[in-house]
């Protein structure tokens, strides 16, 4: 292969780094592609060090390449602070706002994140997933200047509104956040000690999403449902965890769909296969269309369209 | 003091024990008469020791007292378990579903909880509120049969609805405990080593009540903005524990003051006064009378009137 058309595309966050040999002449990398390093949060030695330690053997394989990165990377906790795309954005522009400089004489790019105003009218930030919008953008050229609301599930999970082209605006929920605090530090959850674990139940989690659905307004006066249902009725809740996912899943789902209003958007979930799938339970759960799209080949069609 | 008009009660909830001797001539108990132990989830020993290691220097002084208990020491983790009684209830009837036994020749009775179906349809259980709300409406016969939307503050919120001297019903909210794992554990409220802490300020609180009132079907929705408002305009936000408190708080009373269904409805807070303050300003926040009577004032008035 030749070096010419490579370059390594790095997906950087908090909690983990990603770093992907791209060539425009594959739709995804291969398993020997794809290496993984510390998170920005996580870093034991400097970012420059962290990267090439993990990228050593492609640049022993094939030379010089460019770098391009995304992601918490650009925060002001990351290697160098880059600034946000603001909303309505051409993401195509992304590459415009980028911090560009060498190291060990790569060409290295840092992409900007993007910011906006949200539904609720409060600013809102991201660092990643714009990149993953722009991948998906790309891998469906027909399709992408439709109206649609893409879901990027997650710890912070993002709703993305696309019209025209453009990324309209977006909003952040901290469902993936609440949902790992409450099973690890609330009492609703039983603590696998003392209770034996199910596994995720569909059933436990459609109730918890049809009842967070049905009563918008009052997601602290639901949560403990997830006790006195499992106090009243054990058999009929089945595993709490999963009812509690429901709740919150479902109540995010509920808030941005009502948001959009927009009665038959179509909605584009992008990400991990397993939250996903949640995701699209809950919302096929209130009528809405639904399609998914893998997270990495987002991230990587992303690469490619920088 | 003669021991005969003398009894022990005791409030015994999760994290704390307290124990105070009643006499039906003082309206409260001074502070050598309150004592303090483990509560039910912490406790290093039998709740028969618990009890009565904290409580020997009244034995020793006035012999065989009847000892009253209440709270989370009915439940499946405490002492012995009582059942709830029923909503729509009676509170007076609270001691015909007791637990008496006799220990250390003393007559001890542990008083039942209260369930019931909460606003959003869910079962709803109370253990130790039901006293302070009995010992309300003790407080305030005049009033007792008004309607009335009472708030326990609490790491588990209680909101009680009495209708014609009848708990016709109740929700609970997750709003301190939420408070407070959030505090400690996500990515909204910078660290204490990381950034100065102000304490509380009004003016953020009141931002996030504000905002909370206003989009009250987007809580996952607005908590993120703690974050971005923090990074965007951090003298705007002022103390960012505060904004976030509001946003609960303010979620939290304006999902039980619209389930309450009464336009006017004057709100009843019972609780310690720091956090009764913040029920307050949200309350009033939203337009409703609202009075406040101290929890410890509460309970010792439930013990007299059972």
């Amino acid at each position: 292969m030749s070096s010419d058309q490579l370059f390594i595309g790095v997906d950087w966050g908090t909690s983990r780094m990603r770093a992907m040999l791209c060539s425009h002449d594959r739709s995804a990398p291969s398993s020997d592609e794809v290496v993984f390093g510390d998170g920005i949060s996580k870093l034991t030695k400097s970012p420059e060090d962290t990267l090439f330690e993990a990228i050593t053997p492609w640049i022993k394989q094939y030379g010089k390449l460019d770098i391009v990165l995304a992601g918490m990377v650009g925060s002001n906790i990351g290697w160098k602070t880059t600034p946000y795309l603001p909303c309505p954005a051409q993401l195509s522009n992304l590459p415009n706002l980028a911090e560009v400089f060498e190291v060990q004489g790569h060409k290295v790019t840092i992409l900007p994140g993007a910011k906006g105003t949200n539904a609720m009218g409060q600013p809102d930030l991201m660092r990643g997933e714009e990149l993953q919008i722009l991948g998906w953008m790309a891998r469906h050229p027909n399709i992408s200047h439709e109206d649609r609301l893409i879901c990027l599930p997650g710890t912070h999970t993002k709703w993305a509104r696309l019209h025209d082209g453009q990324l309209e605006s977006f909003a952040t929920s901290l469902t993936g956040e609440l949902y790992a605090i409450l099973k690890d530090h609330s009492i609703l959850v039983p603590s696998p000690e003392s209770q034996p674990q199910t596994g995720f139940q569909n059933a436990s989690f459609l109730k918890g999403a049809k009842l967070a659905a049905q009563q918008p307004n009052g997601l602290l006066h639901i949560l403990f449902s997830t006790r006195t249902r499992l106090i009243s009725n054990p058999d009929e809740l089945g595993d709490p965890a999963s009812y509690l996912s429901g709740l919150l899943i479902g109540s995010d789902v509920k808030t941005a769909i009502d948001n959009c209003a927009k009665p038959n958007v179509i909605v584009e979930v992008i990400g991990a296969p397993a939250l996903g799938d949640k995701y699209a339970l809950a919302i096929e759960n209130l009528g809405h269309t639904c399609n998914f799209t893998d997270g990495n080949d987002a991230i990587y069609s992303g690469f490619l369209a920088v």
